[in-house]
């Protein structure tokens, strides 16, 4: 967990092949090495499929490539996937500014109030992040934008990372515990919602973190748009069932009954629990297509179905 | 926030109203006198309508009587309401019992998961508490329960409450993040929720702990019976929206930026924000009773409407 967020995960396993190719002694057969450590990054994090889409762009070139070149086209890969991350970004960006937009045309004066869940901003991305970038559009043409973070127990990646960017970029945020959202959208308070994805079927079911499935049917609920931005990386355009074929991370029990924060200038881990209390933790879960307004590609925005999907990938068809 | 829980709250008041008797200085009028402390009560908390219950009988009696006999009635009535909140947690759990019953006989030898939210426990009432009164008699009667504890942000009275007390009673139980239920719906793994409540409209609409909505529309969407365990004195017969009726009490941010914790034997109280990041704060929700599958009070187990509690409750058509 020290690298987080599906795009940075990708970026950061081409990385990781590349320090292996270099690191490549010639007395093994180089396929075997090349498949042993891609099992290896594979392992490391199941849900993100991000890292699967940059392992298996890289090694194909890599495998492609004359023996003197595989450090050059292994260096040359993981840049590639950064680069085209960023890019994806800004375009994601772009083409989700017109949703806050239209929003703001309707209530002029008034800052238009966006709820996000995690981060899928800056710090789990190499841009503009992949949910936040139109928020960071928005805010440098000047549109008036307020963000409801969600803290996004158990790790607080709210409440740590995306309050901490929103702030440093100067947008006006407030943070909420993780199901106030309900309540806000009930009472008009939430115009429009944009999360990430960590993996997404060919019919538009969405892996991100966990309480994203929550908070789309508190939208669905009360006819707030809700929009999930994603690069193509995180489609796997092989599974069609979100809930029965995307394997969810389990992760360690103590963040659930532990916690971290600041007290007088110092990190601290704080227990919450009684000590024989045992917590269950899962790191994501699956939003069915039916909940998600529209996915938000660096192709365009389109429904969140096979179909909408296949509109702008049609070389999936 | 010293007393919490709706049938503690109720009682806390009509025992403060009783000590503000024995303080009556003689040269005061006494029926303005009692009315000045009545509003001073209610204001404490407003979403509560046990406080308004509990006061109302009291401060009638109190009035109607003697003077020399204001100490004794006002006593009595405390005395009263304890005693009858007490009956009526226990009559909640004998009439919950058999609904964890019937899903016991269809998994014979497995435990039936029940999920909670907040602390409806001994803790905030009287007795077996409201919510979780069913869950107590069926552990009584051996049948195996298991209960997913919501940890309840921001002031974690599941994590810190509800698990205390199941743990002590010896009762299995998890405690998760607050939106972990809705993945555990989708999986199979929640047969029941029982939820208390704060206030209850004669329409069936249920103001519970921030977060009890999201919960309601994730049980709804896996088909998972959803219960709200309740006493007669939290219905609100005088109000039928609980979206737009119910006043939703606005605690402060601090609650949200910064949590309670035990280190090293210390309670600790650690930030969990950025220094400039506001929190905002409500304490409770309002669920429609379109997403309640029943309400179980003193009386009986009945749907969440006005026919519904009318057939229990017929002196209120």
């Amino acid at each position: 967990m020290h690298v987080r967020g599906a795009p940075l995960i990708g970026a950061t396993a081409a990385w990781g092949l590349y320090l292996a190719v270099r690191q490549y002694d010639q007395q093994l057969d180089f396929a075997a090495y090349l498949k042993t450590v891609v099992a290896q990054l594979q392992q490391t994090r199941p849900t993100a499929v991000d890292l699967f889409y940059a392992l298996d762009q890289a090694s194909t070139s890599i495998l492609a490539s004359l023996p003197e070149e595989r450090i050059k086209v292994a260096r040359m890969a993981a840049e590639r996937f950064a680069k085209e991350s960023a890019a994806q970004c800004r375009a994601i960006g772009e083409f989700g500014l017109p949703l806050i937009e239209t929003i703001a045309s309707k209530k002029p004066g008034e800052a238009v109030n966006i709820l996000t869940h995690c981060n899928a901003g800056k710090l789990a991305c190499l841009a503009y992040g992949t949910a936040t970038a139109p928020i960071y559009l928005a805010h440098e043409k000047g549109i008036p934008v307020h963000v409801w973070v969600d803290e996004t127990r158990p790790r607080n990646q709210g409440a740590r990372l995306t309050a901490n960017e929103l702030g440093e970029a100067g947008i006006p945020h407030t943070v909420i515990v993780d199901y106030l959202g309900g309540h806000l959208m009930q009472h008009g308070l939430v115009d429009i919602v944009f999360v990430g994805t960590d993996r997404t079927t060919r019919t538009g079911d969405v892996a991100n973190k966990i309480g994203t499935y929550l908070k789309a049917l508190a939208a669905h609920d009360n006819q707030v748009p809700f929009y999930v931005g994603l690069p193509t990386s995180t489609i796997d355009w092989r599974i069609r069932n979100g809930l029965t074929e995307i394997p969810i991370e389990e992760r360690g029990g103590q963040e659930v009954t532990h916690i971290y924060g600041w007290e007088e200038g110092k990190n601290r881990n704080v227990r919450l629990t009684p000590a024989n209390s045992p917590g269950l933790n899962y790191g994501f879960d699956v939003t069915p297509a039916k909940y998600v307004t529209g996915l938000i590609t660096e192709r365009g925005v389109c429904a969140a179905s096979e179909e909408g999907l296949l509109s702008l990938f049609p070389e999936r068809g």
